[in-house]
């Protein structure tokens, strides 16, 4: 068994060191709650809504968000899941980074990227790798690249049991009708862990920005596309206890596996 | 604008003659409200719950389901979706029909067989064909065939509009806790509707068969993924009117179309 946090942080668009902050206390909180796994939403450094890149350029310069999450992850022995911002050069990334023990095992850059993120970041050119870890296969993507079922199958087939998904969901995106008591981007997410059998962690953010707010609907999703953990709209972070070995079982009935029952020559990619 | 009717039959396995008058009844019925679009359930004509390729053989002995719904189809001017049991030489199939105005359009096999249908079914070997309509591109697959996310993005990027799902979904299939309100089978084929931007009709069926029971979860669901008609757990119909090329806008946000946005150089397939 290992214990997974997902931590909704406050965060606020330009505030570095406020936000590097915000992740270093609810890393320390659900550490002492025992937290083995912690997943941190997209881009925890800097916030989401940028006006330009020199904007963006200039919060990078105070960055040090690897080398805090780094020196956590060691002295409390975590995994660390987290989204940031980069610039490299004179390029910007939308990244996910997992720290085991104090050691940065992937960076994976953002592959879809959303709305105006395309003004600002380089998408990414890279299949997200599978970091084996001592409770199991554990891999990330980051927000709207988990909306591709396409992309979200390769990484299961791969043998990731447990997903990390860092994101910022804006309010709006989807027409949600008001009687329905999920947003569509959670419904998503749900389907995708059914359709492939694996534990999905998503960890949405709260703090308004530029008149941006979020659906703060950060959840554990189990194998079977259902929530288990859920931290609701507020600030904060959940504990649940999960063993991720349970994702090798494909089974969905005596004679129905969601791997082995694929048609791949009938799918024209 | 087209009227399109799901019509949720109630079945009994191995009374074709009565399956064939209830499938009928509800044509006539939806088409006297207006219905130019109706979709029936999977193996409409012989119930599922078989108990050897002998007895499902012998169902077929007195089957007229393709001739019946096709002087529906030709009378009424009507677009007849409709799964049914067929034999050919010594092999079955479970397939769905598309007729318009009395013509077979299509007939497609299920691919994707689920549990005891490995034991009396030839699974298929082609992919759902892309039919032309006065009211738009339709096409259809049958049941677990749906819940492959490659296999709908397939027939989604080759155009259809509404996809037309006959099914037969029966109870505890997934695990589902008592809280939710959707069954997670559902919440697949709205999380389809969604990832696809398509419109997507989905017929179940009523009628205990050897201890087998329903979801009769019978829905419409539009291109953002929500359910606009739904049957309920009782046999009947519903009928919603549509504008099909709806679902020609792909586009999620000022920047994102669920098409364009894919980057299939990243999947492996």
């Amino acid at each position: 068994m290992v214990k997974v946090a997902i931590a909704q942080a406050h965060l606020q668009v330009g505030d570095v060191p406020g936000n590097i902050l915000e992740t270093k206390k609810l890393i320390e909180q659900a550490s002492n709650q025992g937290a083995q796994i912690i997943v941190l939403p997209e881009l925890a450094n800097t916030g989401y809504v940028f006006e330009s890149k020199e904007e963006l350029s200039k919060m990078l310069e105070k960055d040090n968000c690897l080398e805090i999450w780094q020196k956590e992850s060691k002295e409390k022995k975590l995994i660390i899941v987290a989204g940031f911002a980069q610039k490299i050069n004179n390029e910007f990334f939308n990244n996910s980074v997992i720290i085991i023990d104090g050691e940065i095992k992937t960076i994976q850059t953002k592959n879809h990227l959303w709305e105006n993120e395309k003004k600002f970041f380089t998408s990414g050119t890279k299949i997200p790798e599978i970091i084996e870890t001592k409770y199991g296969k554990i891999s990330t993507m980051i927000c709207y690249d988990a909306e591709f079922p396409e992309y979200v199958r390769n990484v299961a087939e791969k043998g990731c049991e447990l997903l990390c998904v860092p994101l910022n969901w804006p309010t709006g995106a989807y027409n949600k009708p008001s009687s329905e008591k999920r947003p569509m981007e959670l419904l998503k997410m749900m389907s995708m862990a059914a359709n492939n059998k694996i534990w999905i962690a998503i960890c949405d953010r709260t703090g308004s920005e530029r008149n941006v707010d979020w659906l703060q609907s950060s959840a554990l999703i189990n194998p079977d596309g259902w929530p288990i953990a859920e931290v609701g709209p507020k600030s904060g972070f959940v504990i649940a206890d999960i063993e991720l070995k349970e994702a090798q079982d494909k089974k969905i009935s005596p004679y129905n596996d969601v791997f082995k029952d694929r048609r791949p020559e009938l799918y024209s990619f």
